[in-house]
C-alpha cells in the first residue's frame, strides 16, 4: 500500500533546449525558461513535456491561424494527446468571462489535475491561462510558449495573471508559476511590426536598470532587430533576449509575489504610462507609453540632480533608434502629478519613482514633497527642448 | 529609502480567543484556528484585526438577516471600516458568476491590497470568499467565521475553496489560506437542525480515523449536543470542537495542496457519498451521505477483514444516537462499483478506499480487484441485517 504522489515534469532534453534560467520562488518552487530554435520541430522536447499526459493548447487566433497547421504536424509526429482552443484574444477580453471559456474547453476536454494548459500567443493569452491553470480542478500546470517580444522577455516569463475587472486594469489575477517557459524567436518575425517596437521599450527598460551591455547592443542594432524582426543575426537575437530573460528573473526573483518591498526597479517606466495609454483610449500601445515614461522619468531625473544630461540623451536616442516615441501631448503637469498620486497609492504610500542613475543603475523618488509642480514643468521642457 | 513590507496580521489577544492550534503550511505559511465564545462582543479582536485596513464581511443573508445588527454595533463600538455584502447561498449558487459579485463588492468599496475579505456563514460562503480572496488584486487576505458545524470543524479550517461549474462538483477552486479562523459554537444554535447533525457526521468520520476519545464522547451525548444545539454544557461542546478541529489539521498538514499522497484518511465517508447525493438529486445533504458511505464502509471492511463486527456495530450505533441514516434505497453494487471507478480516477488509479480498522484508525484498500460485485452484496446484506 504505497502511496502514489504526483509525478514531476520532466526536463527537456538539453539538445533541443538552452536553459537562460531557472526562476527560483522563495517558497520552494522553480521554473526554466528555455530558449528553442524551431520550437514547432523540437518533436523530442513536446513528447517528453506531453507525452504522459492530456494537454490543452489555447492559441491566440491570429497566431493559430499562422501556426496552427506545424502544430497539428507536431501533433501527428509525436501522438501526443494535444487539444486546442483558438481565441480571439485583445486587452478588451483580458476578463473573467474568457476564463470561463478556458474552464469550459478544460471540463469539455476532460482535463484531469495532471493535464496541463499551454499558452500560445502574446501576453493576453498568458494572462488568461495563468489565470485559468491556477483555478481548473484547483490547479493544474501551464507551459507558456510566448509569441510576442514582450511576452517573450517581460509578460511571459513572471508568475503573475493579471484580468481586467469593471474597468479597472489588473484587479483581478493570480500568482501562479509556470512549469517551463518556451521561447523561439521564430515567431517574432509574424508578429505585428508594433508589438516589436512595444517589446524593445521593455527590453530598453531592463537594460537601463540593470545591463549595461545590453543596452550597448541595443544602442547599436535596435534598427537593425527591427528591420529583420529578430529573424537576422541569430547571435545577436539570443543574446539580447537571454540578457533581457535573465536580468528580468534577477529583479523578479526576490520579490515575486510583490509582499516584500514597494520599490521595484523593474516599475521604471510604469509610474505614467498607465494613465498615457488610457487617455488615449489605449490608442498608445503600453511599450510606446513606457518608452514616453522613461523619457520623462530621465528628465525628472534630470531635474532632480540624479540623472546626468549625457545618460538622459543617451537614453532618448536609444528609444528613438528603436523607432519609439519619447513625448505625447498626453504629458502634462496635470497628468504627472495625478499619476504620481496613483502610483503612490499602489506603492506603499510614497512615489516610488524610479529614476536612471546611469546606465545600468537607478534611484527611487520617495519623498513626494520632491516632486512638485515645478519640477514636472521643468522635466517636460527639457523633454521637450531635445532636438 | 527604506522598503516599506507588506505588515503582518497583528495576532488577537489571547484573553478573548482561545487558539485550538496553529495550521502550517510546507511552504512556511501559517494560520491559527481559535475558539472565541461571545465572538460578536469581541471588539478588542476585531479591532486587532480590523484596525488597520478596510474589510468587506462577506455574509450568507440568513446568518445576516439573525445578526447583522450585532455586526452593525460592534462595528460602531470599534469604529473598524467594515462593509457589508449579504448573500444569498447555496450550493446551486456556489459558482464563477457569485465569486464576480464579491470581486465587484470588493471593486465598489475600493479595496486595496492591504484589504481583507470575511466570511460569515456556512461551506459554501467560506468557498466563495476564498476564491474572490485569492483573485482579488492578485490576492488579498481572508478571515473566516464559520457558522455552520460542517463548517467550523472541516469545509471552514482547511485551504480548499471550490465552485460547481458546468455541472461538475469542485470543478474550480483554489488553494489558498486563510489569514485565521475563529470559531464560536453559540452560532450552532440558530443553524439549521439538519445542518448539525451533518456536521455530527464529519466529526463522527475524524473521531472514527483519528480519535477515540472525541468517538466516545459522541457516543455518550450526541443526541444531547444535537437538542440542545451546542448551547448546553460547555466543557463538552468546547471538546467536541477542538477534538475535531485539532484532528482534522493534523490529517490535513501533510497534505494540504493534496500532491503527496493519494491515501487520506479523510477520504472515509467520501466515496460512495457523492454519488448518493447526486442520485437523490441532492435531497439527501451531504453529511447524511457520509454517514451512510461510512456505515457501508464499514461493512465492506468487515467482509473484507478488516473491520471487527463489534467496531462496525459500535459505528451504526453512534451514526444512529445522532439521528444519522446509516443505508440508503440508492445503495446499489451497481452504485458501489461505479463509485469505486470514479474514485480510482481521482486517487492515482487505485480505489484507496478508506475503512475503518478500529475505533481511531483505519486502512485503505488499493486494490480494485478485492472489490468485487460480491464483496458489495455481502456488504449491503450485512448493512441490512442490523435491526
Amino acid at each position: 500500500m504505497s502511496a502514489a504522489p504526483v509525478p514531476s515534469p520532466p526536463v527537456p532534453p538539453a539538445s533541443r533546449a538552452t536553459q537562460i534560467c531557472e526562476a527560483r520562488l522563495h517558497d520552494g518552487r522553480s521554473y526554466g525558461i528555455h530558449l528553442v530554435d524551431g520550437l514547432l520541430q523540437a518533436d523530442a522536447l513536446f513528447a517528453a513535456l506531453f507525452g504522459h499526459r492530456r494537454a490543452l493548447l489555447v492559441a491566440q487566433s491570429e497566431v493559430w491561424a499562422r501556426y496552427g497547421e506545424q502544430v497539428l504536424r507536431l501533433r501527428a509526429r509525436t501522438g501526443i494527446d494535444l487539444r486546442v482552443l483558438s481565441l480571439e484574444l485583445d486587452e478588451s477580453r483580458k476578463t473573467l468571462d474568457t476564463v470561463a471559456t478556458v474552464c469550459a474547453a478544460c471540463h469539455e476536454h476532460e482535463l484531469g489535475r495532471t493535464a496541463a494548459l499551454i499558452a500560445l500567443g502574446g501576453g493576453v493569452c498568458s494572462d488568461i491561462v495563468t489565470v485559468a491553470a491556477g483555478l481548473v480542478r484547483r490547479g493544474i500546470a501551464h507551459v507558456r510558449i510566448p509569441t510576442t517580444l514582450i511576452g517573450q522577455i517581460d509578460a511571459g516569463i513572471g508568475i503573475k495573471g493579471g484580468l481586467n475587472f469593471d474597468g479597472a486594469k489588473s484587479f483581478l489575477g493570480t500568482f501562479e508559476p509556470p512549469e517551463i517557459v518556451l521561447l523561439d524567436p521564430a515567431f517574432l518575425c509574424t508578429a505585428p511590426a508594433r508589438s516589436l517596437s512595444d517589446g524593445i521599450a521593455e527590453a530598453v527598460k531592463i537594460a537601463l536598470i540593470a545591463d549595461p551591455r545590453l543596452f550597448e547592443l541595443l544602442e547599436r542594432h535596435a534598427p537593425q532587430l527591427l528591420r529583420s524582426a529578430f529573424a537576422g543575426d541569430r547571435a545577436l537575437v539570443h543574446e539580447v533576449l537571454t540578457r533581457s530573460v535573465a536580468r528580468m528573473i534577477e529583479q523578479l526573483s526576490p520579490n515575486f509575489f510583490e509582499d516584500r518591498t514597494w520599490q521595484r526597479r523593474v516599475d521604471l517606466g510604469h509610474t505614467f504610462s498607465g494613465l498615457v495609454e488610457q487617455r488615449s483610449g489605449y490608442e498608445i500601445s503600453h511599450g510606446h507609453a513606457v518608452a514616453i515614461d522613461m523619457a520623462l522619468s530621465a528628465a525628472i531625473g534630470v531635474t532632480l540632480g540624479a540623472t546626468t544630461v549625457p545618460v538622459f540623451e543617451r537614453i532618448l536616442r536609444v528609444l528613438r533608434a528603436a523607432s519609439l516615441p519619447t513625448d505625447s501631448e498626453l504629458l502634462t503637469g496635470e497628468l504627472c502629478a495625478t499619476a504620481i498620486d496613483h502610483a503612490s497609492r499602489h506603492r506603499g504610500g510614497t512615489p516610488n519613482l524610479v529614476v536612471p542613475r546611469r546606465v545600468g543603475d537607478c534611484d527611487f523618488v520617495t519623498d513626494r514633497r520632491q516632486l512638485t509642480p515645478a519640477v514636472f514643468e521643468q522635466a517636460l521642457a527639457r523633454l521637450r527642448a531635445v532636438p
